[in-house]
This record gives structure tokens, C-alpha cells and sequence, in this order.
């Protein structure tokens, strides 16, 4: 690689970096994955992405995107050198149309900030995963889900239109302002949690709501698991609309108590389903009314409604830290499966039994409203050998119990490094081949963020399971 | 092309036929465009799709697929001959699962039997296009929307999985029951609207929702449009959450009201929006209200809540006749053109002009919540010739109109054949070239649906604007 060509594209040495390159550039979230990379590029403009694009494209250089990498899953790990392009400066919110109900930005701008900023506004942006610290960018090149998926769906349904930069650093743009489309092939669809394989992400296009005026969360104990996800199919058939629908079982909802000193009511529980509606006032007061007649008739131990803002707010946070409480006592695996709905007890079910039977902690919560687990192998007391073996060979199990109830490797972190084994062999080849002849008619030299998640062919370096 | 080889696939003679065949095989909807075929086979199993599609492919046999033909582009026209493979008889519901709110369907069954299926079991199927005898395979190939979509979303809101046959005969199936997925390239995303360009869909596995447990329709008379339609714009913002957003001008209304001999109240009125809501009885009531005062404030001229069901009927039957009223007077050419929702007014005011400046009458009327404007362009008395120049020309004018605006060619109804040199036109060659090439990755002979919607390259049959 020429570093000269690469300085006269950008020309800011702040925003240009080359070998050896500050680590956290060459991982994820975890930091467990290391890749290598020769530059590190940060573009503050469409334009310079596509001049880059371009020279690498010329000279067959490997490019690894990245926002902020918050990402579970190893997206962003350079795997064969080449450089890294950092869309993090690219974060600006560009306009609010208040008419269209949309916003305009550039990929780099936080979610939270975003979040803030159109609510300040009087609108809602309602896709909401767990790390507000990661870039919409990136949230659009896994398709984040997150909490409020359940009433709102996820990210996919609140883009509009992207402006793209493909592998030869051609720009174009994908989708618009209209609300219908049925002009062409969808190609915006396409990039969409694609994680960076077919195109790079300059500028998107985002679909608001009006705000909504208020909310309610409700706490609901339960003697059973079993008894509770019953309940949640009930509950999603009842036309009261929950916002978010989680699940935490009480040995779980304990790391989470210890970890940040707040107690959850009904100790006693065996687990708990956490609801929250929104909308106005007297809609979300009539919603969980019915709510409460439906499941205190099907064996609820009580209903806890949480009119107090600070226990609210404990009881979310408690949910929200599961991740970094687990984490916080010893090395885990993040896993995020779904299975359809009806199958998430049966699933948490083989999880138990499969700790007990393998003695790994195995942590499972998650969105109950949408079949999306997370589940959490924790390494405990192992040696890195045993921990990598056992890890394996729990893994395997789990996405063979998940793809046996027609379930999926990913709902919302995406394959990149970490799950691609898993997804490779829960897919069919057929699916597979499509997939790689799309990344070969867009990419046909294979530099954008080659040897993730579905990209099989003939330069492997993921292991297989 | 072999009959006997087809004859040995499809063994049924009823299900198999040879050229001279029926036109209504030949055309769509509107009968305009006449193409021409070698054979037409009704398969009755994916395994008869995919031996056709494996012959064809062999022998680089072109191949139309089609459901009702209910289209308004000529999506369905075969226009090289060859194999017109029509799925109307694949047409069973095979599956209705109570728990993950999903039914699974042949694509050959028709919308309107679906939802009243779906809705005798207590569900609910939104995406709601004009035309009920529409199957809803070729709704998912059109990415068909219609009334409910300001509340609820369009078709692809409700595919959760396909399975599909691809030009090779190769079977796969792309997305699942469940909800959530982050999982590798959104094949399912690139297929739906892909108008049989792509693959062959066989089976659909589609979302629903509880059964609203009521609705309510308003009419809001108003002194001109361009207030009507500010006043839509304040409603998408004011937490009401309408199922339908319609505008029509009394002008057209008249058309209608003569062929079906039904009165709308307020004959004084320049224009109407038509607002419908649905959800829980205390609900709707709240949100009609707050609309009620909302555009009381903004110089409605009254609002006419519509709690007898006979003139609601009445008043949405006239809004639905409107295009076959326009038909049974003259001639006429749809567009289904969608502008960015505040651009909706200066679109209409613009077809006024043209209407007076070009002395052709061009009726508006359509989806005000979501930009979708319909628009017909009337023959009257003109003869063949004139007919087909001035329609070009003003047909020229109106697609250069709503580029300008930021709008594109087609929101619902697809592009087919005859709104394909406008999407030519209104569409960037990068973005030309990657549908494409997507196309070639896929079927790299070129057998499905040749020369329809984006496909350019070789083989050029449709004319260019």
C-alpha cells in the first residue's frame, strides 16, 4: 500500500493513522478477536470515502468498515490487512423534516444522540438496542432490534434511504423520502443488515414518529417460566399492544440485583415478564388494564405497576446492566438466537437442562414479545484450553437445539466473525450461493469486509464448525 | 420447445395448454398490452415449479409467471414467447398458527380469502391493495400497499418467509416464522416487489395481527385541497394514529357518485380526506375526537363522523369504485406515482394545470397519508393516434413532475412494462446497473420475466421514453 496515495485523499494527519495501529481499532465491543490492518482511515466526507474506495479497489486492498465499534460479533475485525474506514467523524444530523416525519444523517452520529435530539423535537425514533453508544450506521448494518421491537419493529423499518458508496467507490443512492416504493428492485433492503459486505453506508435517511405522550411498565412475577411465556402469547393476542415484552428469570435478575444494589419486588418469583406500553395517557391506562384481567385469570403471582419513577427506572436498569453484570464476574459468550415465539420456553427449557448437564452457567433473558434470547455462556473458573473446548462444543449444541425449533443464529447483533460457523452450517447451501453471488456481482473483488458472515469462496479464514 | 417434455411435468391436461391461447393468458388487467407465449402450465406443487423452471433454464426458454393477472402494468404480458407459468391454481391455505400470529399460503390464493379466513379466526391481515381477486404471491411481487398502509405498513411489513423456486429450478426458502433476524443478506427483502424477475415464490409464510375490534370512518369536507392536505399533515403528527389518510377532489367524486348512484353529504366542498380508525372502541373514539378538534381549528368545513354503516359503506364504495368509474366512460391510463408527503398538494396542483393547459382530463385521487398519488389520464374522444402521442407527452410531464419533487414512478402498483420507460428514466444508471447485475447473479440466461421493470442490457424489447 502506497501511504502517500492514501495522505493525498486524506490529508488531515489526525485522521489518518498507519501501522502499528491503536488496538481497539482492530476488534469489537469484547476486544476478544484481534485482526490486523495497515491503515486506519477516518473520511469526513462522502467524497473521501469513495476516493478511498476507489484506490482500493484499484489496488485489490481489503477494507474493514466500522462505526463504533460496539458491535458483539467480530463485524469489525480487520481479517487480512488492508484498511480500516472509521465512519465515526461522518456525525452529523444533517436536517429534521418535520412535515415527512423524517431526519437525514451521516452514519456516524450516536444513537442516543439521535434519540435525544428528535425527542427534543417532539418525534421518536423507535429502535432501541441495548448499546446507545453504537453509530446508526452501524445499527443499519445489523439490522438492530432492541426492547421496543415488539410494537415498532426494528431498524429495517425506519430507513428510508441510504446514500452508499460500493467496493469500486461508485456513490449512489438507495430508497428516498417517499413512504411506498414498488419502483425497482430494493436494493436498500438489500444493504440492510448486511454488515458492510456489499457497500459502505455514507448517508441514511431515517423515519420518525410523532412522540409518544407517555409510558407504563409493569412488573408481572411468575411461579414458572413455562407459566410466564404462556402468558406472553396471550398477551400479544389481546390487542393491547405492548411496547417491549421481556423475560428475566430470578436466578438471572440476582447478578443484575448484586451488581447495581437495586432489589426487584416478589422475590419469590421464579421469573418475570417486564411490559411496557406507550401512547396517550388513557390508551396506555385502558392497555394495561386489560393486561393485568388477562394474566392475573392465568396464574400471574401479582402486578406490579410501576407508577414510581425511580423503581421504573431500577428495574429497566437492572435488565439493561444483564450483559455487564455477567461480564463484570467472569468471561462470557454472547449469543443472541431466536426462535419463533411459541418456541422460546421449550428452548430456555434445553439451556437449563444443558447446565446443569455440561456445569456451565448458561444466562438466558431477552424479548419475549419476539422470540429473541440472550443467552450467555459464562467461562467461570476454566482454563482458557478447557473454556475454548467446552465453549465449542456448548455452542454447537445451543444453535442445534435453536435451528431444530426453526430458529436463527442472529435476531439483531448480526454473524460477522463469532457466529459465522454457527450460521454457516445452520443455512443451506442454496441460501449460501445466492448470498455469495450477490457479494460477487457487487464486490466481484471481494475487499469490502471479505470473510464475514455469509462470504464463504476461496478466501476462508473463519473457522467452520 | 418440446411439448412432450412439458406434457410428461404437467401430465394433467387441464393444467397444460399450447399456443393459440386464451388472450386474458396474454395481458394484464387492463388488456391494452398484448404479448405472446408457446405454452401456459398451472402447476399444482412447488416440485411441477421446479421441473418447468429446470426445463425451461435448460433449453433458455423464456418464462412469464403470473397469478390472477389483476396487474395495471403488464408485468404479466409474455413478450417472447416461451412458457407462461400461471400459479392460480396453487392456491390452498395450509396453515393458520394461534401462537406466532402466522399463516402459511400457496401464492396462488386470493387476497379477499385470505382476509376473510384470517378474520373469521379472530386475525387480522392489513396490507389491503384495491384489487380483492389479487393473489397474494403477486402482491408480494408488486409489494402491493392500498388503503391501511398509514397505519399498518404494506406487504413486505407481512412476509416472514418465502419459499421460491429460482430460473434454475433451484428451491430454497428465505426468511422464517420468526420475528426478529439479523442472520446473513435479507433474501426474502431483494424477492418481495421484484415482480418475477428474480424467482418463482411458491409458498409465503405471512404475518397477522389481532382482529382491531372496531373501526370508525370520518369525512372532512375542506374549501380547497391544499388545506385538505395541510390538514393531513398536522393529523400524521398529532397522535392519532389512522388506519387510512384519502383525498379526493369533489370534481372526481362526482364520477363516482354518478356510477354507482351514491351521494356524498357537503356537495359544496372542493375536496374531502377521508379518515379511517380502528383498535378498541375507547381508543378510536379518543382519536376521532382529538382529530375533530384538530381540524376544526384548521378551517374544516365539517366533520362528518360516518357511525351509519350504510352511508359509510356507501362513501368508501364510491372511493373504491373510482378508478372502474373513470373505465366505464373512457379509455384511460393509471399511474400510481408517490411524492414525498408534503409534495403531495403541488403534485395535484400541478395535474390541475396540466388538465386545463393540455385539455385532457386527469383525474387524482388516493393515499394523502402516504404521498401515493393515483392519477388517471383520459382518453375521452380522441382518436387512436392523438390518444397515443398526447398520453406519451403528458405522461412525459407528469413522471418529470414528481422526479422533480423527489417522487418515483410507481408506490404500489410496480412498473411491469408500461411505466418502464419512465422508471428508466427517473432512475440513476448506477442504480439501473446494480439491479442488474443482481439479475445476472441470479438468473444469468435471462429466462424470468425478461425485459420487465429495471432489466436493460441485451435483450431490449420495451420502448424507451
Amino acid at each position: 500500500m502506497e501511504k502517500d496515495e492514501l495522505s493525498d485523499i486524506i490529508s488531515d494527519e489526525s485522521r489518518i493513522a498507519f501501522e502499528p495501529l491503536e488496538p481497539r481499532f482492530l476488534s469489537d465491543s469484547l476486544g476478544r478477536l484481534k485482526g490486523r490492518a495497515d491503515a486506519l482511515v477516518l473520511p469526513v466526507s462522502t467524497k473521501e470515502v469513495s476516493q478511498i474506495l476507489r484506490y482500493a479497489w484499484e489496488h485489490e486492498i481489503p477494507v474493514t468498515p466500522r462505526g463504533a465499534g460496539t458491535n458483539l460479533v467480530g463485524s469489525t475485525v480487520p481479517m487480512e490487512g488492508g484498511i480500516i474506514l472509521d465512519l465515526s467523524r461522518m456525525n452529523r444530523i444533517l436536517s429534521l423534516d418535520k412535515d415527512t416525519l423524517t431526519a437525514e444523517v451521516e452514519p456516524g452520529v450516536f444513537l442516543k444522540d439521535f434519540q435525544a435530539y428528535v425527542e427534543g423535537e417532539g418525534f421518536f425514533y423507535p429502535p432501541d438496542p441495548g448499546e446507545k453508544e453504537s453509530t446508526l450506521g452501524g445499527n443499519i448494518s445489523t439490522n438492530a432490534g432492541g426492547m421496543r421491537a415488539v410494537k415498532y419493529g426494528v431498524t429495517r423499518d425506519y430507513v428510508r434511504g441510504l446514500e452508499l458508496v460500493l467496493a469500486d467507490g461508485t456513490v449512489l443512492t438507495v430508497g428516498s423520502r417517499n413512504v411506498k416504493d414498488a419502483s425497482g428492485l430494493s436494493l436498500k433492503n438489500l444493504i440492510i443488515g448486511s454488515e458492510g459486505t456489499l457497500a459502505v453506508i455514507t448517508r441514511c435517511i431515517l423515519k420518525l414518529l410523532p412522540k409518544p405522550e407517555t409510558s407504563l411498565s409493569v412488573l408481572v412475577p411468575f411461579g414458572s417460566l413455562l407459566v410466564g411465556i404462556r402468558n406472553v402469547l396471550s398477551i400479544l393476542k389481546a390487542n393491547v399492544n405492548p411496547t417491549a415484552v421481556e423475560f428475566v428469570e430470578r436466578k438471572v435478575i440476582s447478578l443484575g440485583e448484586e451488581f447495581l444494589g437495586i432489589q426487584y419486588p416478589r422475590p419469590d418469583a421464579a421469573s418475570y415478564i417486564l411490559l411496557t406500553f406507550d401512547g396517550r395517557e388513557e390508551e396506555v391506562e385502558a392497555s394495561a388494564n386489560r393486561a393485568k384481567e388477562l394474566v392475573m385469570a392465568q396464574r400471574a403471582l401479582d402486578y406490579i405497576v410501576l407508577r414510581d419513577k425511580e423503581l421504573s427506572d431500577g428495574i429497566w436498569k437492572v435488565r439493561g446492566a444483564l450483559v455487564k453484570a455477567v461480564e463484570a464476574v467472569s468471561q462470557q459468550e454472547p449469543v443472541d438466537i431466536v426462535v419463533p415465539i411459541d418456541k422460546s420456553s421449550e428452548f430456555i427449557d434445553y439451556v437449563n437442562q444443558l447446565e446443569q448437564e455440561k456445569n456451565m452457567q448458561m444466562i438466558c433473558f431477552g424479548h419475549a414479545g419476539d422470540g429473541n434470547i440472550h443467552l450467555c455462556l459464562v467461562r467461570g473458573e476454566r482454563d482458557e484450553e478447557t473454556w475454548n473446548r467446552e465453549l465449542k462444543e456448548n455452542m454447537r449444541l445451543v444453535y442445534e437445539k435453536a435451528f431444530k425449533l426453526g430458529g436463527l443464529t442472529s435476531g439483531e447483533h448480526g454473524i460477522g466473525l463469532s457466529k459465522r460457523p454457527y450460521f454457516l452450517s445452520g443455512t443451506s447451501s442454496e441460501n449460501l450461493e445466492v448470498m455469495n453471488r450477490i457479494k460477487e456481482a457487487l464486490d466481484p473483488k471481494g475487499i469490502l469486509n471479505y470473510g464475514k458472515s455469509y462470504i464463504t469462496g476461496g478466501k476462508e479464514h473463519a473457522e467452520t464448525v
